[in-house]
């Protein structure tokens, strides 16, 4: 018996809807009929799929009973007005945009942690972390049981389209403004984003963290099943169109062996170790591809007992969209 | 009796050597004739300084017995060719290149080791360090009486004129290709930079490490006057033209009292601490600016034992020439 589904896109123009589409075509995900929906904005407008235009629609006349998995990637008002709908309404529900609690909704990385998938109760809600969490995650899990972690400090730097189609424009129009000497206007970020480093995503809260970076740190450490690994998080907004990068230090209890580590990374699934001396870059190496690049695999400065690595990842891909798609791909294989 | 100097500046038309004349000019120093040295490539060239056109000369034909003063700002083959030949002449020293070691020419920074500077010995010889160690060392250096640091983890985002004239050139040109969909060429940088992170900053060792990364940690802990402070630095490359960015974690011994640190970081020299919930840029503050920027002080996410900072320092200003220009001022205040 060959089953297929009845699926809905919840922000189907956006940055990560539109991948998503994609994704289900290239991977041949089995898709009856799909329903693509957004805002009232772009009601009518159309996406390609498998060859033809798909007529997207408002999300708020949509009847839920028409399908049978929902992915969420339209931000978290708009998971939190329809995701109890379409669960109701007896759908798969997978969440992108960080809105619902862990205990409703768990996070969930295929490469490190899709046992907890196994154990979910009907309805069926599952979210897909944040784009750090995620690449973080896929390397992190195969180093879990070789090493004892003590501390885990990170540099995120995130790409634009972590925030969406506005930002991706407003990086070009400032850079070509700048590079024609034109005043630069600033609508989207709340200053000069070309050539540039904003040393914050988000509004901080009173202790001074973004949102980004507290979620980076539950939802690795949910992931990883770690609840008590030491994180430290800065998200920082680079002038990058897509690939998120990460400068990585883990601080061990004892000195590392390098070599064991690139052999589990090597062995892991959803990573590609780069040669030594080389590094891989978001633009040349992540962007477009399904794995999560790793390279400057090295001790401290003579700190044998930490690990440093450089990753990056397709923030809009694996970050969210493929992980999406292999999140539902798990979920309905009992049902194929 | 009101003393000036003869000075040469070797590297005069380089991005550091051409700033040091100008903060030569700012700052007022006691100036009498000033020799603008560079390879044979610009001999000829003039740079302005007091309103006059001063010519380039090549630094291979010079006399330094005409000068009581030389910066070095033309790399290390440079220093390592003419700083002896300067020193029998009787010339201070000050070498930006990094090349002299550290018994020779001691690491330092005004705001965090100027006692150095009394016991010197002549030859007087003495380093400006690198930028990220220079910038790190204004900001820790109040913070050493007050906090029992146990680890200090750095990613210092470089701009590409840490990498001089050419690397500048090239951001300009490979960003301008991109936005006109033209073929992009890379000369300097081994990949894209524009819209791109790289990991590294020059060649690995058989470790792993760069050889900024190295003088980042040694140049800290000399400056410092702290030989066991355990430092970790990855120094990346970011696609911004001018200004360091610096994402530090300290790990305390304890609970850190972050009204202290900010009272202490408010008090110290050469420091801006931006304002609770702002954050500082490179483009925005310290570009063009003499004082390191520092913002985002927090603890860490659920670790009140751990402090974090944002920091941002124009790397050829306070980076390089300001730092060395200083170094001079202390070096001729006995003479005045
Ligand atoms: N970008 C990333 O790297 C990334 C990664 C992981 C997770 N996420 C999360 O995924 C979600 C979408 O992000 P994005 O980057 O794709 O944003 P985006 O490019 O700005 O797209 C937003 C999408 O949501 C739709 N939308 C907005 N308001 C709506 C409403 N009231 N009702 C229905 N649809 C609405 C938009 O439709 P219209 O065309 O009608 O405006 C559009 O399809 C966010 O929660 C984000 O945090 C993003
Ligand atoms: N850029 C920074 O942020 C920074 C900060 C701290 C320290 N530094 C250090 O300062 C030094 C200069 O850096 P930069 O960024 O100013 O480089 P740059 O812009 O490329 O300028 C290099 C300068 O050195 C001169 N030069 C090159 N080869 C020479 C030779 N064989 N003989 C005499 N002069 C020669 C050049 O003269 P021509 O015009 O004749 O080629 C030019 O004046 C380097 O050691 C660098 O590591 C740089």
């Amino acid at each position: 018996m060959s089953q297929s589904f009845d699926i809905a896109v919840v922000g189907a123009t956006g940055t990560v809807g539109e991948t998503i589409v994609q994704i289900l075509e290239e991977r041949n995900f089995p898709t009856a009929d799909l329903h693509l929906l957004a805002s009232s904005e772009s009601a009518g407008h159309s996406v390609p799929f498998r060859g033809k235009n798909v007529r997207v629609r408002e999300v708020d006349a949509f009847d839920f009973s028409k399908v049978q998995l929902v992915f969420f990637a339209a931000g978290p008002a708009v998971t939190l007005s329809f995701a109890a709908k379409a669960s109701a309404a007896g759908c798969i529900v997978i969440d992108l945009s960080g809105a619902l609690p862990s205990a409703q909704a768990p996070q969930v990385v295929p490469e490190a942690n899709s046992q907890v998938l196994e154990g979910l109760k009907k309805p069926l809600q599952v979210s897909s972390p944040s784009p750090s969490a995620t690449a973080l995650a896929v390397v992190l899990a195969p180093l879990r049981g070789l090493l004892d972690m003590q501390y885990v400090n990170v540099t995120a730097c995130l790409a634009v389209s972590a925030q969406g189609r506005e930002a991706v424009s407003e990086l070009a129009r400032q850079t070509t403004a700048l590079l024609n000497l034109h005043p630069l206007e600033t609508h989207f970020f709340d200053r000069q984003m070309a050539f540039n480093l904003l040393a914050q995503v988000g509004k901080p809260d009173a202790q001074g963290h973004v949102p980004l970076e507290k979620r980076l740190v539950t939802e690795l450490r949910e992931v990883l099943g770690m609840p008590a690994l030491k994180i430290s998080a800065t998200c920082i907004q680079a002038p990058v169109f897509f690939g998120d990068s990460f400068s990585v230090s883990v601080q061990l209890a004892g000195p590392v062996d390098l070599d064991a580590v690139n052999a589990a990374l090597e062995a892991g699934d959803g990573i590609e170790l780069v040669e030594d001396g080389d590094y891989p870059t978001a633009v040349g190496d992540a962007v477009g591809q399904d794995v999560v690049y790793v390279g400057r695999v090295r001790h401290g400065v003579d700190d044998t007992s930490q690990l440093n690595l450089w990753l990056t990842s397709d923030n809009v891909r694996k970050g969210a969209a493929l992980n999406a798609v292999q999140l539902a791909e798990l979920l309905i294989k009992d049902q194929l």
